[in-house]
């Protein structure tokens, strides 16, 4: 296992120095292809449902095997809305991109294996070195994970990038966790630490960016870790993979609107309440030390930031036992119990409880 | 069956009197679901395969059955480059970003099932009809070939429009159509006729908008119905559906950047030439009528048009006797056959023989 300095180096590294070359979509499409389709066969003699036929046809084909379901998911990613060019990497970019749906899939408890991606990009992307570092990080991440590019669409647009990512898994048949099967005396988890997504978004909306120098050197790591928390966040595939195979919780979402906004999502979905105590939310450490230095309060970010992409789950008491501790590295927190619906969404701070409104993201206000 | 007046009418009236209502994007998907479930479960008794869950979750589920394949295909439509907010309307821009995703799973020769929609809109968009109207055409559509929509995407976008259509579909495993099957002797098929959506884009390009009434009238009919073939193009599931199950075709395209380049696509995948008798290519006769007024060469919009969505298929000469006249009242034109590599692509017009080059649409230039 890397330690966290070297992950993060990986993650600033994998941009191509490949010269742009001048080359038409189905030049793209071709070199795609090429990068994808060795991957493609060498996984479908191990995969549960394997790949007939992927890029370069109308459309891909995908065998499908009795006693499974397939776990489909589309994100929409629009430049100037939710991410700005000149604060990422296209590489990270790629990375993000994949992980937003990966980290969907997860939430299902089900295992990410075919991805489709559709870009949209003006001219002057199209003739730079974008591309090419733009699949670089996509490509990477979904190695990491066993996935395969099975197919997509590239169009230009007029200025601005705009991305969606498909991602396609697999369950066995019935084991997919939704989001409305807590009840009443659910135990309610979370996986890694929350708020570091919305800490580093607020520090590039400051001006901070990735490998920038800063005046206070004792920051410079604080700051590159946390924007990365935003711009290349970690799908938790292990962890749902586990808690669908060992069907260990009755109720599944991540983490993109907001810890606040989600876990009402999931109380509406299963017709409950839930109360949560704060002491128990796992704020990342990062946070608070920012947060200290700047007097601010971490607990607002890990409530209502959005984009951490960790696993918020229920558990039966019966099962709570019978979890494991941590998967790929990363530990779980119990922040709380599930209610009845009549007894609201509720957060603790003390002996003060409060309502927990959704405050996350919302594209639109009402 | 309606006449094409009729037909006519009923894709120009399908958009909603409804107001717009202040809403967020979970009462849109809330909006949507309801919409949709209903369908869903009539469905799912009569399909091969059944939806286990649809929107409303962090993705889809869809039980898979042995035996069969899942064919998946997804389009990018972008404003200002794929079409103009000014020259079409929501009901048909939400029928024509489905149908050539329907295209796609018809040019597999597989069956429509299932769709996803990402769509990206900016905040004076969300707060008019347009998303109620665009939905309409979009979900008319989808119930006359009995696809459900299980899920998709919802974002906001600084200024332009964005939508991604998913469709998967299913087809006997194995029984799918390639572009690489293709081999000497077969005999090359189009369904319907050419160059009218390249007609009906130029004439918008012209100025000419639906329902704009003219100083011509003669030529008002002319113009609706060739503005209608590019804005509201009709994908061909029949004749998709009945090439695939019946085993007829050894290779198919669908007609989406052009007869000439699509022609070209599928020899080189199918490692093959061919030889196109241009008397054979079955011009669209609205297409003559106009061109004749305005001394154009129609053969030139019906090679090098595109967006015309009907499906270029080769079946070999034992095959050929047993293609049917006529499917869903859409007929097939013998306009070539397929010859080794070494001999090209190649188009005669009378005694004279060129070399066809792939001139249709790219969005980027080399």
């Amino acid at each position: 296992m890397k330690d966290e300095e070297e992950q993060t180096n990986d993650r600033l590294n994998e941009s191509s120095s490949a010269n742009p070359t001048v080359r038409s979509e189905f030049d793209l499409i071709a070199q795609i292809r090429r990068r994808t389709s060795a991957r493609a066969s060498a996984a479908s003699s191990l995969q549960p449902s394997s790949l007939v036929r992927g890029i370069g046809d109308d459309a891909a084909v995908i065998k499908q095997l009795s006693g499974r379901d397939t776990v489909i998911t589309s994100d929409l990613l629009v430049e100037d809305i939710d991410f700005h060019r000149d604060s990422t990497r296209p590489n990270l970019l790629g990375h993000k991109a994949l992980a937003i749906s990966l980290s969907d899939i997860a939430a299902m408890g089900a295992r990410p294996l075919w991805a489709l991606l559709s870009i949209g990009i003006p001219q002057e992307i199209w003739t730079s070195d974008f591309i090419d570092e733009f699949y670089e990080g996509f490509l990477a991440l979904a190695r990491q994970y066993d996935v395969t590019l099975v197919g997509g669409d590239v169009s230009r647009t007029v200025d601005k990038i705009v991305i969606d990512s498909i991602v396609m898994g697999e369950s066995a048949s019935g084991g997919e966790i939704f989001r409305s099967g807590a009840r009443p005396g659910d135990e309610i988890f979370v996986t890694g630490n929350l708020g570091g997504s919305a800490a580093g978004l607020r520090l590039l909306e400051q001006g901070a960016r990735i490998e920038k120098a800063i005046t206070d050197e004792n920051e410079w790591h604080l700051i590159q870790e946390l924007l990365l928390r935003h711009l290349c966040p970690e799908p938790r595939v292990g962890w749902g993979l586990v808690l669908g195979q060992e069907n260990l919780a009755s109720a599944m979402i991540d983490i993109s609107d907001g810890l606040s906004s989600d876990l009402n999502h999931l109380c509406r979905e299963s017709e409950v309440g839930a109360l949560v105590d704060s002491t128990q939310i796992p704020v990342e450490p990062l946070v608070s030390e920012l947060c200290g230095r700047r007097a601010l309060d971490p607990l607002i970010l890990a409530l209502n930031g959005g984009e951490d992409f960790e696993l918020l789950f229920t558990v039966s008491p019966e099962n709570a036992a019978r979890l494991p501790t941590r998967v790929d590295g990363v530990s779980i927190s119990k922040i709380g119990q599930i209610n009845k619906a009549a007894e609201g969404v509720l957060i603790a701070e003390g002996s003060r409880v409060w309502n927990l409104e959704p405050r996350g993201w919302e594209h639109f206000k009402g």
